[in-house]
This record gives structure tokens, C-alpha cells and sequence, in this order.
């Protein structure tokens, strides 16, 4: 293909003309295929950490207006050595991924949207500088508001600017949110029309992040350029069924 | 192509691994071409309407808490027949793609993040029920904070539900915000890696926009099925050059 040819193809996916063409009988969903599960199990025998919850973390956010969080968010690159507090993670992870309600039949309601409510991300945390928490790459399990931890990672720092093509501020974080997605949650309901809609999601979740960090004395800036093959491996996922979508290194302000 | 070799590049697309592929030494800007305009021209001889500012509108947004904004956000479909005034759309303009710095060399900052400050969209509202406004389609003028009238669109609620298939709320909204995007001002930058992130920027917008809606008693629902040839006609744009992306009908509460 020409450049030329390959950006049609690209621009292409940013349409909707692919919904025309698509079998929707042919869908996982109406051929009675159960859905996927909500969120990933956490192997048995793993570390888990309850998080504050609502009420807990409430005071400690205080009472940022949505104006102030729009007007003040910038994309920050520069953090404090502070610590970020696990009542304030616990926020961040509410307002990006949290859910509300579960309705039965494979799906939730969270406080962000997604497509047909199918939810199709696994938040990871590689977790330098939190308050109560020894470093690692967790996971959060929204359904039960914790996180699991996965693994230690030694010399985390390093091997997330690594990943990051040696932008060196990731390195730098308080934890660094990474999304994966499981795209067999949203082909279950969409088929080929999943992905669009899967990107358009990390969007609203990241953005959610981007605002949340402002009541919290915080900042991020997300990042869309890593090296794919690295990070899925840091994350252990497959890169098939599961791979990273979007990063976003979180830090106090200095 | 099999359905599973399509899912497969379907995926691929939501990856990072074309970055590694990518000579970025041959794209629009590393060859020296002068960026695209921030801003698509408006006609001259065309109906400006100037919107309120910041101190205007912020006496009528009041204090919404972020915490508020997002624990109440919903997906709403049922809208009141109540006007939208204003003061409240330029809130919900400058909360989603307001200008707040123009950087020079053809970028500038927004109040949204967007992939190296590239922000591709233009918004176009079908306006409805409005204050001040005589219905039609509008677009945004983010660097003057204006709005150009587009053209009159007869029947606009029939026309806006049969581009969106038959989905009867959106032919209820005060204003259906439609975010078209000109792929060529993040290709200038990013050549063949534009298209992934110009998708998370749009989710980045629409979040926000939901937000905002909960600010002034007003709801969105974000839709992304809709007929791309009938919409982009509607919206006037070529639908290669310039393209809708995303849909978000707003209403007042019932």
C-alpha cells in the first residue's frame, strides 16, 4: 500500500461506514453467546487492599468545583517527590473506572461512560510513592473497590521510561495508570464496530483522570507513545486478548 | 479477509505498534510544511454571533463540585423541551474545546488536552431550542469565542434522528453537538500514527461535555452510531478532508 492508500485505510476506521456493512445478527451477543466477565478474576492466594471508601475519601478531596478542575488542568509533566495518599488514589480510581451498579447480564454502570456499557479496560498501577502501599504493578478490581497486586518490579522507574520511549517523567510518577483492554468484551456486543468505540472510551476515562488530578493537588499528562510489545510484557498481559491502550503517570504538583 | 484476520486488524489499530514502523522524519512537519489553520476559515460575509464570556457565564453556572459532576453524570436520553439559554452553551463550548493560548507555529491550548496540541475537531451544533438563536446549524469559532451560522436546516429534528437511525432523542436535543474532525492537522505531525489518538482526544471533548451538562441542569448521551455519508452531508464536510467523529445530543433535565 502507498502512504496514501495506508491513511485512506486510517482515516477510514475514524468512520462510522463500517456499521452498514456489519451483520449485527452475527454478533457473540444475539447468537446467545454469555458475555465476558465484568472484570478480570484475581488469582485466589493474591495480595488484596481495600480502598477508603466514598465517605472516606470525600473529605479528603475538599470541594474543587468542576470550573476550577476544567480552568486549572494542564498537561503536567513536572512532579513533587511527595507521596500521593491512598484515600486520594482511591478517588482517582472512583472517578476513572468506579462502578455504580451492576445490572446483571455481563454489564455495570461506573461513573464513566462506555458504549453499550460494555467497559472493555483493566486499570494497572505501577505504584512508586503511595501512602500505604509497598511499590509494585497492582490492579484494580472495580467491583469490589480494591486492588490486587500483581507483581514487585524491580527498578520500576527505569523500566517504565524504558517503555516509554526515555520520556523521563513517567519514571518520575507517584503511580502510573495504565488502561488494557480486553477487546472481546466490547466484539461480544459490537463485532467489528468494537474498536472505534473502545478508543473513544479511554478518551472519556482519561479525561475523568486529567480533572480528578486537579481536586487532588495533582497532575498528569497522558501518553499515547510507548513501545507496545515492552509494556504489554511489564503489564504480563498477551497482547491479543489484552493490551495496553493508554498511559497516564500521576504526581504531585511540585 | 477472514472475520477473525479483520478483528485482528481491528486491534492492531488500537496499538502502539505502528510507532516503531513509523519514519517520522518524512512527516508534513520534520519536511517543513507550514501547519494546517487552527481554525477553519469562516466565510466572510457570514452571520457571527459573539457568545458570553467567562464572567458572564460563570455567575450563571454557579459551583457544581467536580465530585458532584461526576457521581451525578449519566447517560441521559430524556430531555425537557426547556431552552438551553446561552450563557450556559458557551459554557459548555469553552468547558470542551475553549482556546486558552494560542502557542503560534499553527498550535494552540485548549481547555481539553489533545495529542501534541494538534486538536483536530471542529464543533458544529444543530441548534434547536436555544435563547438568542434562530435554529440551524452553527459552528464554533474557538479563537474568537463566536459562533458562524452555517445554514438553515429545514426539518432539522427528522433529519438529525434518520442520520443518527431512528434514535428519537437526538431529534429532542436543545443543541446536538457533532464533533467533525480534519485528520490532516494531527498528520501533519504524526503521519500514519494520527488516527489512534485523534479518537482519544474526541473521548477526552465528549467527557467533558457530559460533565459540564451536569453543571446546568442539562444531560448528553454520546453516540457513535450514526449514518456517516447522510451526517456529513448534513454538516456540509466532504467526509474525507473532514469527517464526523462523535455525536452528543444535549437537553435540559426532565
Amino acid at each position: 500500500m502507498t502512504i496514501d492508500d495506508q491513511l485512506r485505510a486510517h482515516r477510514l476506521f475514524l468512520t462510522d461506514h463500517l456499521r452498514k456493512q456489519t451483520d449485527f445478527s452475527r454478533t457473540d451477543q444475539n447468537r446467545g453467546v454469555p458475555p465476558p466477565p465484568l472484570q478480570k478474576p484475581a488469582p485466589p492466594d493474591s495480595l488484596r487492599v481495600s480502598l477508603p471508601d466514598f465517605r472516606q475519601w470525600q473529605q479528603a478531596i475538599g470541594q474543587t468545583s468542576l470550573v476550577e478542575a476544567i480552568g486549572r488542568r494542564e498537561s503536567r509533566r513536572r512532579f513533587a517527590e511527595d507521596k500521593l495518599a491512598l484515600a486520594e488514589l482511591s478517588f482517582l480510581l472512583w472517578a476513572t473506572q468506579g462502578v455504580r451498579r451492576v445490572l446483571g447480564h455481563g454489564h455495570a454502570l461506573r461513573n464513566v461512560p462506555s458504549a453499550g456499557a460494555r467497559h472493555s479496560f483493566e486499570t494497572y498501577l505501577f505504584i512508586r510513592n503511595v501512602t500505604e502501599l509497598t511499590p509494585g504493578l497492582y490492579r484494580y478490581l472495580p467491583l469490589e473497590h480494591e486492588l490486587v497486586h500483581v507483581r514487585d518490579v524491580p527498578d520500576m522507574g527505569t523500566a517504565l521510561i524504558r517503555a516509554a520511549y526515555g520520556q523521563k517523567f513517567v519514571g518520575r510518577s507517584a503511580v502510573t495508570f495504565v488502561w488494557a483492554c480486553i477487546p472481546g468484551r466490547m466484539e461480544w456486543r459490537y463485532g467489528l464496530t468494537a474498536h472505534r468505540v473502545i478508543l473513544l472510551d479511554a478518551g472519556h476515562v482519561c479525561q475523568n483522570l486529567y480533572l480528578a488530578c486537579e481536586a487532588v493537588g495533582a497532575g498528569t499528562c497522558a501518553v499515547a507513545a510507548y513501545d507496545q510489545a515492552e509494556l504489554d510484557q511489564l503489564l504480563g498481559v498477551d497482547g491479543e486478548e489484552e493490551f495496553a491502550v493508554y498511559v497516564a503517570p500521576v504526581g504531585k504538583k511540585e
